[in-house]
């Protein structure tokens, strides 16, 4: 009986299994999931939890003329599955190797490489509208999660969607769930859904059964439709939908096949919007994730018996040092509040959730509002803390413009994941924060060398009136250079090492490639200088006045080139009349692939030796 | 009976007004706001819509105690009169005068400068909040248009705001319009509520009122409290608010200010988030207003009696260039389709609206979704041209890299207002968009020397297979240099002038500074080259090389220095040893006040005379 998925390698293929086998397929495309990622890491709980939502999509669609769209793409795995991927998954987010998201260059049947949320609504009423003007057949149906339905561009795409004439189907994959417990109006209005009807059951076409709805008589139907308040709205639970247009349907048991075929098929027969409300458990059919989901949302290898991970204990990372830094400065200073967008976990703030429960907001995955708030709460004299990734700040670069830093507000911006993130690939490298952060007038840039300069800049934020962010990297935080206590100032580098023939000037993460560099060129005979630059915006004048005394400057950072420090500096000394070399060493202006951050740091030449290297080259020019 | 409005100097002074007296009082603000408006310019339409509803705001709430945000804030003259700025009036949005929309230095009634929409209920939140945990005891409201309900970051706000614990009361100002219709399933649902409900008519406390409501009698309201479905939502029009924790009231008339003098009241008093929806008239008591309410969103100055622009007719625009060029293009390229933020009057699509309605796609103000349709379309197969301004597309950063670049999907960005905007402010002021843009992996961003070149460059882009970004200045089109017809290559520069001892590399506008500049110079004996960049990425790196054996580089653009064009050749020059002097002229960073474009250029030396004579200066150091 084995083998079901075996006869799976192509888009398509699963039609030809018969309905008797959709739980043995289920069964063993679990199975496969979670032999593979307990090796890989990977996210699993989320996929886990579409095994079946994706088998009835793939029933219903007719690949690749019709089109689905993922929303952020995480829970993309069974899909890959069964589109012949399965090969893939042996070398899952390595480098070189298959995606952990959706790649329109790994297959036609992924149409957007995606890795952000709340996108696919959107996106899906563009590739609507297209079909209308060229007058195609295809089934258009967009995938996406309550977590992501509390960020605004989901409520944009919504609106939107409400005009559409011709058929648009949005799956709501409801597992009350983003990475942590969903939040918000919208997470407690589906909630009474879950917890007010029973799983619609759907003979033919749903709209037929408004009538039969349970505890609503007939006769009370009959006096409503006199009033003129639609009827849908009191009987149908999904009033919020109606409201803007858009037929629900649901809710919807999200693992039996054959009722969401069934309401796919009734959903993409009609016009206009149809939203279909499925319920998963994130999680399903793997214990250890059933019951803790959030930690099974993105792990690393693991035990599969006891869901243990297999990785050594990890030495203190720099989210560590934020989190026990940022709960003792609250200690401290009573107006300090915290702020995180779907990501308690994840950047550190659960301990402070705990300990502050009144002091700690989850806004839900809604980095606009969060900004918005902060600015709000800084107002009423609050000093907020923002903890979210570089590449999720993404979202609210204008709030951050516009409602923080021209007011001024002092609102801090913990900036985790700055530089190569590894492994979630184009759509999550941190890379561009330097860039989109530091032309922002009024706001402070920041990044530590180690552990400890992150704990001093911190506390350097809160006696700081203004808005600033503080960007550092994924993974063990740097705890060299135990000998180098200057005090954090405004505005003010660290010189680590100050003769030589040339000057360093490192950002961040990059100090101790700089270091070793130097360490290195040592060795040949080079003499060179270290700045630990510290303040990426305001740039430290003095520290330019004083790197025009060398023979060369190079700067290091984790960002692209353009927009960087870099090219800051090198327009710095430009203008003051610098004649000797420059040096820009940073990521170049291309999107970077997944992959390990050593194998990354490898292939952009940002290794200390290659470093060494380059620098030499250049000064024997 | 003339001079009430006379009577109030400060805030708080209208408590001393005569209820006899209001109407009285909303005349001679609409006198005022006309007279002046008709001389100075400015935002009319909205402000005259809103009277009463402020009055009414002035007569609830004790400043500076009580918090009232505003919503985008071009809707704030009559709180400026209300507290007391009525001088500021002479010099409404002129340079060193009263800016036109709500600055906290102005006065401690005015909580945040701000100028984008949907950020209000946001803020709010955050303030209340603020009040929770300091025990104040204050009222916070927030004003929002229906237009601005089309924002995510609104719907972000609301998803939060239905979480609150104590009150926080949003004032849903529902003209039908945001500076055009309203658009979108939200704006249908309100249009509903409008045409199948009367105004409400409020004793004291809304909730008791339920019962009376016409058309339902008592027995209906008690067979559905059986029922496990919420009452409210049969019976009150606000389901939508109400699924989400928020209590609706309305619709309330929003020029009658008993009535909403109540409605305020009432709605200060329950727990939690109350939406308030008044319904308003954009332009109300002014004829001309009201019959066009867009011309005079915001207008210059006009003659009350016509209603017609005191301005002589303008030559054509950036604007009218762009409209004519891509109307040319969608009549030969079928697959250009043209979406807009809200804005297609601003933007010049009107006309593109009128003559290929079903190519055309107003999204309302969301310019995230904008953005990420933009990609759907582009997957289906079409080349979309998002016409948006340079201060409004930054909210879609994050789109534009991941939704757009990431795919390299054949989008265009018009981006209008580019540079210097003038009277706004600080909030809409286009100098960052170099910035945020140039650094985006992929991106192509060009600026037009003139208005033949931008004609060309669209045509260009049509051409090209992956996203591009043309910015351009607002106002007049340059139509000078009709000699230099260079095709658009892609990646390639102009040269205009080629002999020098120092080179010129303007952008955009800047070229015809650069040129003016350069004649100058030569009258000094300087012989000066000059440069069109056209492309500010990928730069013109055969250009660099040569700009290597002048003397002395200048870059020139409107733009701030972080990031921008400047900084990005200084940092090429420098790595490829050039030894030569390089002076970057671009904006400061920092917030560039209101006031007319030549008076800011002048501000900040970017006048062809201020520059050169700093590049004499230079040139002689």
């Amino acid at each position: 009986m084995a083998g079901v998925l075996e006869r799976i390698r192509k888009p398509n293929d699963i039609k030809n299994i018969r309905e008797t086998e959709y739980g043995q397929l289920a069964a063993e495309i679990r199975e496969f999931l979670i032999g593979h990622v307990s090796r890989t890491g990977g996210h699993l709980a989320s996929n886990l939890g579409v095994v079946e939502l994706t088998i009835a999509l793939h029933l219903v669609l007719d690949f690749p003329k019709d089109k689905l769209v993922w929303d952020v793409g995480h829970q993309c795995y069974v899909h890959k599955l069964l589109t012949g991927r399965g090969e893939g998954f042996q070398t899952l987010r390595q480098y070189g190797g298959m995606s952990g998201f959706p790649k329109r260059r790994e297959s036609n049947t992924d149409l957007f490489d995606t890795g952000h949320s709340s996108t696919s609504i959107s996106e899906a009423c563009g590739l609507v509208k297209a079909r209308e003007l060229s007058g195609g057949k295809e089934k258009i149906f967009a995938v996406i999660g309550d977590g992501a339905l509390t960020g605004g561009l989901a409520y944009e795409g919504l609106n939107n969607a409400g005009q559409l004439k011709s058929n648009l189907v949005i799956i709501l994959n409801d597992n009350k769930m983003s990475i942590s417990e969903n939040v918000g109006g919208m997470a407690s209005y589906l909630g009474k859904i879950r917890t007010s009807n029973k799983y619609v059951d759907l003979k033919d076409d749903v709209t037929n059964t408004l009538e039969k709805i349970p505890k609503i008589g007939t006769k009370l139907v009959r006096q409503i439709r006199r009033s003129k308040e639609s009827l849908k709205k009191l009987v149908i639970p999904g009033g919020y939908f109606e409201e803007m247009n858009i037929t629900y349907i649901g809710p919807i048991d999200g693992h039996n096949v054959n009722q969401m075929y069934e309401a796919f098929l009734a959903a993409a027969r009609k016009n206009g919007t149809v939203l279909v409300h499925v319920i998963t458990k994130k999680g399903k059919g793997y214990d250890c994730a059933e019951h803790n989901p959030k930690q099974f949302h993105g792990v690393g290898a693991f035990d599969i018996e006891t869901g243990k991970s297999l990785s050594k204990k990890q030495e203190q990372t720099y989210t560590d040092v934020f989190s026990s830094t940022l709960l003792e400065l609250a200690g401290k200073y009573r107006n300090v509040v915290a702020i995180t967008a779907a990501m308690p976990g994840g950047t550190g703030l659960s301990l402070f959730q705990e300990r502050y429960p009144k002091r700690f907001f989850d806004v839900g995955i809604a980095e606009e509002h969060a900004v918005s708030f902060a600015a709000g709460l800084a107002a009423g004299g609050f000093h907020p803390v923002f903890a979210v990734y570089s590449t999720f700040l993404q979202r609210a670069y204008d709030q951050i413009l516009h409602d923080v830093c021209i007011n001024q507000f002092p609102v801090i911006f913990a900036v985790d994941r700055a530089g190569i993130v590894g492994n979630d690939g184009e759509t999550h490298q941190g890379v561009y924060d330097l860039s989109y952060l530091s032309h922002i007038p009024g706001l402070t840039v920041m990044a530590p060398k180690n552990e400890w300069e992150l704990r001093v800049m911190l506390e350097f934020c809160i006696s700081y009136p203004g808005p600033a962010a503080i960007r550092y990297p994924r993974g063990m935080a740097c705890r060299k250079f135990e000998t180098f206590l200057e005090p954090v100032v405004f505005g003010v580098c660290e010189w680590l090492l100050k003769e030589g023939e040339l000057v360093l000037l490192a950002v961040g993460s990059m100090v101790e490639t700089a270091w070793q560099a130097a360490k290195l060129l040592e060795q040949e005979g080079i003499k060179t200088a270290v700045v630990n630059v510290r303040f990426i915006s305001p740039v430290d004048e003095k520290m330019l006045e004083q790197a025009l005394r060398y023979q060369m400057v190079a700067t290091l950072e984790e960002n692209v080139r353009r927009g960087g420090f870099g090219e800051h500096v090198a327009c710095w000394l430009a203008e003051h009349g610098y004649k000797g070399d420059f040096v820009d060493i940073c990521l170049p202006d291309q999107f970077i692939e997944h992959g390990s951050p050593d194998q990354l740091k490898n292939a952009y030449g940002l290794e200390a030796k290659q470093v060494a290297v380059r620098l030499k080259e250049k000064m024997q020019n």
